[in-house]
C-alpha cells in the first residue's frame, strides 16, 4: 500500500462535486451552534435517515454529540457569504441572522433551497471524524438553485444539454447550432429595437455607435472612433462625425476631442434605457447565475478570437 | 414529528448537489459487480477513509457485505451512458469496457474524473442502506470535468464568477458586461476573419448572407431573401441578388426560385471553413460542454428576444 499523500488525496476527493451545507444545533447552554460542511448525504428514504462528517478536532464537537437534535441547510447559490461565514472559527457566526426554532430550540436559517430538522439516530467512528447519522423529522425544499462545491471552488450547476443528434455540419451549409448562426442572431435581435427606437431622430447605425463609444470613453477624436468601430466592417466615417457636430450632439473642444453636448447625453441616455429593456426582454427566464456564466463565457469566446486575430496579424 | 411523503423527501434531498459515481467489486464466485451511486462522501483525512450508502434491496448487496475491497470512480461529465448502464438491474453492465485489476481483483474503468481503490473499514446500519466506510490504500486524479446530478437531472458545475463589483450601470453609459456589447463584439469578431477572407471576391456582407442562405435553404426567392435578412437592419437589395445570378453564383430556376450554381457553392464551401476555423479559434481553451452550454443559453436568450418582438409586434 502506497501512502496517501493528503494534499494529493483532498485534490482527488474535489473531484467529487457536492453541495454546501451549514448544519445547526444548540449546545447544553443554550448557545446556538453552526458550521458549513460538504459531507452530507442521504442515506435511507424508510426510515428517512441522512448522514454528514464532523471532525474530531471541531470546537462543535461536544455539542453535536450531546444533541439530540440538529438541522442541515442545503444553501442556495446566492449564500456563498453565509458559507464563509460559518467556515470561519471565534466569531459569531450568527450575528445579523433572522433565525427561527425548530426541534431542541435548533437555529433555522432563513433563504436556503431546502433544510432538514433531525434527531440524532447514530454516532459512528470515522478516522478523524465522527459520522452522525439523522432522522429527518421536519424538512422543507424551497427550490432556489442550490450552490455548488467542485474542486475546492464554488460553482453553480446547469443542466447537461441534451446530446445533439447532429455533432458536425457535413453537408457544407450553416449549422443553426454555430456559433456563427447564434452570434450574429443575438446581435441582430437586441440591435433591432434599439435600431427601431433611435430611427425617428434620423440617425445612422454607425453614429448610434459613436454616441455609445464617446459616452463610454472620454478622449475620442475622430481618428480613435474611425479606428475603435474599423471591427465592426462599417467604421464610422468622417462626414457621420461632421454630421453629429452640426447636428449640436457632440462638439469639438478646446483640446481638440470630441465629446457628447447636452442633447448628446440625452440620446445616449435614451440609447441605454432602450438597450437595458432589450436584455430584460433577453434574460427573462434565466436565473441570475445563468446570465452570469453566460457573459463570462461569451468573454473567454470574445478574448479567443482578439488572440487569434493578432496571432493571425503577427503572421500576416 | 409529521410524517415523511418519500417523493417530496426525495425531491428535496435533490437539492443537495453530487457527483455520480460506479463503485465496483468482484463477487466470491469471481463475477464483477457494479452499480452506480451518488451517496459518496469523504470522511476522513488521516486514515484517508470515503463512504457510500448500499441499498439493502440491492442484487449487489451481498457482494459489497463480503467484499474487502471495492473501488469508487468519480465519473467525467462525458461518461452519462456509463452512469445509466451501471444503474439498470439484469443486464451485463461490463460489456465492451476495456478493465484494469485494481486490489482484490476489483475491476477499475477507465475514462473517469478520480478513482479510489478502498479496503473496507467498517459497514454501518443506516435504515434501508447500510453505510460502507472504506479506507482509500491508492488513488488516482485524472482531472477530467466532473459529471453532476442534481435535482434528478445531470448537470455540469462551471465555477461561479468572482463577485462583481459593478452591479449596475448607473452612469448611463454601456457597460462592457452588457449582453448588447458582448453580442455585438462576439458578432463582428466572428464575421471580420469571414469578410476578410471574401473580401477579394467583391461580394458585400448582404451577398455573403444570402449566399449562406441559398446553401441552408432551398425554395428561396428574391423575396424570402429580402425578408430573411430584414432583421439584420441590411437586408440584401434586388440589386445584390441580380449581381449575384449575373456572376453565375445563383441562378433562377425553372419554378421561379433561387439557387446556387457550382460556382456559388464552392463560393459557400470557402464560407463555411472560414467560419469552421473562426470557430475553433473561438473555442481553443473551453471544454466541450461549456461551448453545449454557451449555446443553450445563447439560444434561450434568443428565443426570449424573438418572443418580445412578437409581442412587441402584437401590441403596436
Amino acid at each position: 500500500m502506497q501512502s496517501i499523500d493528503p494534499r494529493s488525496f483532498r485534490n482527488a476527493l474535489g473531484a467529487f462535486t457536492t453541495g454546501v451545507t451549514i448544519v445547526t444545533t444548540q449546545d447544553r447552554d443554550g448557545n446556538d451552534i453552526g458550521m458549513t460542511a460538504n459531507s452530507f448525504n442521504s442515506v435511507s428514504l424508510d426510515p428517512p435517515l441522512v448522514l454528514w462528517s464532523l471532525a474530531k478536532s471541531s470546537l462543535s464537537r461536544d455539542a453535536f454529540m450531546e444533541a439530540e437534535y440538529f438541522a442541515v441547510h442545503i444553501l442556495a447559490e446566492d449564500q456563498q457569504p453565509l458559507s464563509d461565514q460559518f467556515s470561519k472559527r471565534g466569531i459569531d457566526k450568527f450575528a445579523g441572522l433572522a433565525l427561527a426554532r425548530g426541534h431542541g430550540k435548533v437555529p433555522l436559517i432563513d433563504g436556503c433551497s431546502a433544510r432538514f430538522e433531525c434527531r440524532t439516530s447514530f454516532r459512528y467512528e470515522g478516522g478523524d471524524h465522527i459520522i452522525l447519522v439523522g432522522e429527518v423529522v421536519e424538512f422543507e425544499h424551497f427550490e432556489r438553485l442550490p450552490l455548488v462545491f467542485q474542486a475546492g471552488k464554488y460553482a453553480i450547476a446547469l443542466q447537461k444539454p441534451a446530446p445533439k443528434v447532429r455533432t458536425e455540419d457535413n453537408d457544407g451549409s450553416f449549422s443553426h447550432d454555430s456559433l456563427t448562426y447564434l452570434a450574429g442572431n443575438l446581435h441582430f435581435l437586441m440591435d433591432r429595437q434599439f435600431r427601431a427606437a433611435l430611427k425617428h431622430h434620423g440617425l445612422n447605425q454607425r453614429q448610434i455607435y459613436a454616441i455609445s463609444l464617446l459616452g463610454a470613453e472620454s478622449a475620442q477624436t475622430s481618428s480613435t472612433l474611425i479606428q475603435a468601430t474599423e471591427f465592426t466592417g462599417n467604421p464610422i466615417t468622417e462626414a457621420d462625425i461632421t454630421d453629429l457636430t452640426q447636428r449640436g450632439i457632440a462638439a469639438t473642444q478646446q483640446n481638440g476631442t470630441l465629446a457628447l453636448t447636452d442633447t448628446g447625453r440625452n440620446l445616449l441616455l435614451e440609447t441605454v434605457a432602450v438597450t437595458k429593456s432589450c436584455e430584460e426582454d433577453a434574460q427573462s427566464n434565466l436565473a441570475f447565475n445563468e446570465m452570469q456564466i453566460l457573459r463570462q463565457l461569451l468573454k473567454r469566446v470574445i478574448r479567443n478570437l482578439m488572440n487569434s486575430d493578432i496571432e493571425n496579424k503577427g503572421e500576416a
